[in-house]
């Protein structure tokens, strides 16, 4: 699309008037997969997901339309989910099995390449804007534990105490899960949830990124680290194929590399996001019995939402186009 | 190969004689690459680097040749590695910023595609047993800090007081990284080294296997993870493509996912292995500024043990061919 920009130049405050061509926008976002049963939702509940899903698309098409980066949008999109109770991340991240919030988050830019994880940090306010500083203000790509603390502490993240993590139905999940000494992937109503938070965009510079952060699974044992923070398996963003935030039992992902084989796919085989996803998702994993799903969209801003599971929290909107929210199959 | 195999049954000692195919082994071992020049080595050190790399080469042999699996045979000579003080990971690993030694470890089956990665143990005399530990006898691939450590002993493993991983010269290089106040790849005289020990092999039923073993960077700030816990970009195996096993800037091999990038050259591209390897160590990697090397070994035996650095600690071996053991480029 050909398209006129003001630019002024703040040195001399002459005007400029460019032509540039720039590409149409792309935003979508996850709010975790699993066994999301119309039968077992409320219509309060499913209204205050799609509020709450309609809210970080706001946040991330606000940067988007006015021009704005990716790795910006994708960045408050997430914020967003983090902020908000209802999914499995930041705020509303699940209790380990010490009642504590370990939570893992992962950002990387399609652009350059650059990526930033943190794995096992507590008490942060949003991990994926940690992931992100260590990515921009550290010489590292992956940080983990009380390493990840303290350089937080050095970049001055924002800290909560223990309270603002603390949801009682997360505090319930845990008691079922010690009761039944068994680790919970996040589920709610006897649902089996996977439940993790990510987002993908293409900006009009046709710059793609992707990040994706989670509060791992309820009474999961102290150290262990799913596809969240690990680049190629759950997130991976490059321009010359596409960007991609996975959400599911996180073992099988990371050993499927399900970001990165995605990636390989179209750009080695030639295949379009849409097959490439399919192979993954419905195919490859399926087999090794990898429950969940991913967003993805290429370069061209195709978007595709696949998920094996009953269900997926999912948005998505192309610069236009309408907003559309998922949550089942159907 | 046709070959005849004596089994003997052990629950009524009778005895059968099976005629089966059997593949010609082969077993690839670094010890870390880096500016490893001749100029920089004394006779007596070269010997000693020579040796190291044999013990391990017959380690892994020994169980290769009487038909075992390809997942002993790499274990056994990563053990082997880790326990010489001339390598970076085991009882050689380097010390941290803290006077502590953090070593990450991850171990693949190309049978099963069954996986087992730590990162950030301390004390542990063998991290790849440990890696392989959490793929045999947790529900989880990939396990981190205190909660790996707290795995450790739940299994048993055998863990070390400080003063085994205490080597004068690792402790040198420390005192000389704090002056300069950076982090060291583990180098020596200056020289810069990535120190990093792993093992690829095919075994004569035709499996792969691949693992690679760390202790990090000298002086590195706690926390950092690297590419040798991290599946798909330090460490990879599939029966249907090859087995990698990395050595170089971590960070570059996370971004770039490479050993699962030559797993999908081979796999989707129709690439062979050398041309997969040339591809991504001698261009991408470089491209990026990554330096380093790997070891591969595909579904047909073929090796190739490329790396853009001066050196690389390497040894490999074919059923009923010589020994190759190597350090530098010529």
């Amino acid at each position: 699309m050909l398209r006129f920009i003001v630019l002024t130049n703040p040195l001399n405050t002459s005007t400029f008037l460019y032509l540039c061509y720039m590409r149409k926008f792309a935003l979508a976002i996850h709010g975790g997969a699993g066994t999301i049963l119309r039968s077992s939702m409320t219509a309060e509940k499913e209204m205050a997901y799609k509020k709450a899903l309609e809210d970080a698309m706001i946040a991330g098409e606000g940067l988007l339309v006015k021009g704005g980066r990716s790795m910006d949008a994708i960045e408050a999109a997430i914020r967003s989910l983090e902020n908000n109770p209802l999914f499995n991340a930041g705020k509303g991240a699940v209790f380990t099995n010490e009642g504590k919030h370990e939570m893992d988050a992962s950002i990387m830019n399609g652009k350059d390449l650059m990526a930033g994880a943190v794995a096992g940090v507590q008490n942060i306010k949003n991990p994926i804007s940690l992931a992100r500083a260590v990515m921009e203000k550290s010489e590292h790509v992956f940080m983990a534990g009380l390493g990840a603390q303290e350089f937080a502490k050095k970049i001055n993240a924002e800290f909560m105490p223990d309270d603002y993590f603390f949801v009682q139905q997360r505090y319930d999940q845990l008691q079922e899960a010690k009761k039944e000494d068994k680790m919970i992937l996040d589920h709610t109503d006897k649902e089996k949830k996977f439940g993790t938070v990510g987002a993908v965009a293409i900006d009009q510079h046709g710059n793609l990124a992707a990040g994706t952060s989670t509060g791992g699974m309820t009474n999961k044992k102290h150290g262990r680290v799913g596809d969240t923070p690990v680049i190629g398996s759950g997130t991976y963003a490059n321009n010359k194929t596409c960007a991609i935030s996975c959400t599911g039992h996180g073992e099988f992902f990371l050993r499927a590399v399900v970001a990165y084989d995605i990636s390989c796919l179209i750009e080695y085989k030639g295949l379009s996001l849409k097959k490439a996803c399919d192979i993954v998702v419905m195919d490859k994993l399926v087999k090794i019995g990898g429950e969940g799903g991913l967003i993805a969209l290429d370069a061209k801003g195709n978007i595709e939402l696949p998920f094996n599971s009953e269900g997926m929290y999912r948005a998505s909107k192309k610069e236009g186009e309408d907003l559309f929210i998922g949550i089942y199959k159907d």
